[in-house]
């Protein structure tokens, strides 16, 4: 994994724990694909899979995703696991407890039936974990990606560089409906 | 509210009730910002407040992301709401639930400390709601935005189109831990 903290302002904040930024890639169900279209940003919202070192995803063949990826295979893949709000007697000093990855790099179709039936099974074991009882044939995955009126494509997003950062929880100032600063305040919470 | 659902290559998908809109853009409480640095996407994961029909965030005056909206303001911002996995017996089939939104249009500082006061007030009534007791001071926010050391912004992107596609659930068929194809198929499920 290609993990770089460079180019992060907040030093103190910057992952370079492979294993943590693993484990986000691998739990979180959505990452935001972002593209360039001109001078305009495109961000979409997709289900994928971190496998083999790579992002994968899949969708139309066609529609301006697809014609986006191709124009300009730059890509950027971000998700965020949001922990929670951090309380502080000072308004300004509220703060979010979260846990966050990029990953930039280029987005391609694939065009290797092995690579993604490959793909689209680890996919089906993130996604509906144990509901097939037998593994994807890459025949299915052939009509499915090539068969007539289907349309339907596999793209990988090679990355070129990974970064994280961590605004880590503090769990005895966390906001939770009720919580009040006066009360914290009378406590000696804070 | 500017709602188009042109360019949505699947119609059927496509929402221009700017009630759901905007229910999505209170409750979601992570957005993804998309900027253009060059020709290559930057996309970051910020808490927002739907605000005066506008999308507000905060962050720091320096740094990448504001780097960014200074050389190139052209904005992406989107949220989703996954609702989860709607199973097939055809693998290809597997389907998600989920409702998009994408607002597209123009980002910069806000220099007005009533909009910004403004802003910042609705922030914490979203993400820390009763915490304080008292409404937020214009003059803890001047010092706030524009205290020495403290280079802390508020931003405004101004919409000038937003997009919305849904894949509604289909509560008979979603996936649930233990669910299995061959059990859907045994009892006439599908």
């Amino acid at each position: 994994m290609n993990i770089t903290t460079e180019g992060i302002r907040k030093q103190n904040l910057a992952v370079d724990d492979a294993d943590a930024i693993e484990h986000l890639l691998r739990t979180s169900r959505v990452g935001y694909l972002g593209l360039v279209d001109g001078d305009e940003p495109y961000v979409v919202p997709l289900n994928f899979i971190w496998h083999r070192e790579a992002i994968y995803v899949h969708g139309a063949q066609y529609g301006r995703k697809a014609s986006l990826m191709s124009q300009s295979p730059k890509a950027a893949f971000t998700i965020a696991h949001e922990i929670g709000t951090i309380t502080h007697p000072v308004p300004a000093k509220t703060d979010t407890a979260y846990l966050t990855a990029m990953v930039f790099g280029r987005i391609s179709m694939v065009e290797d039936l092995n690579e993604a039936t490959s793909a689209l099974e680890a996919m089906l074991c993130k996604y509906v974990p144990g509901y097939y009882d037998s593994p994807l044939h890459s025949g299915h995955v052939q009509s499915y990606v090539s068969g007539a009126g289907s349309h339907v494509a596999v793209y990988r997003l090679q990355p070129e560089r990974i970064t994280a950062k961590e605004n880590p929880e503090d769990m005895s100032v966390m906001f939770y409906p009720g919580r009040t600063r006066t009360a914290d305040v009378q406590r000696g919470r804070r």
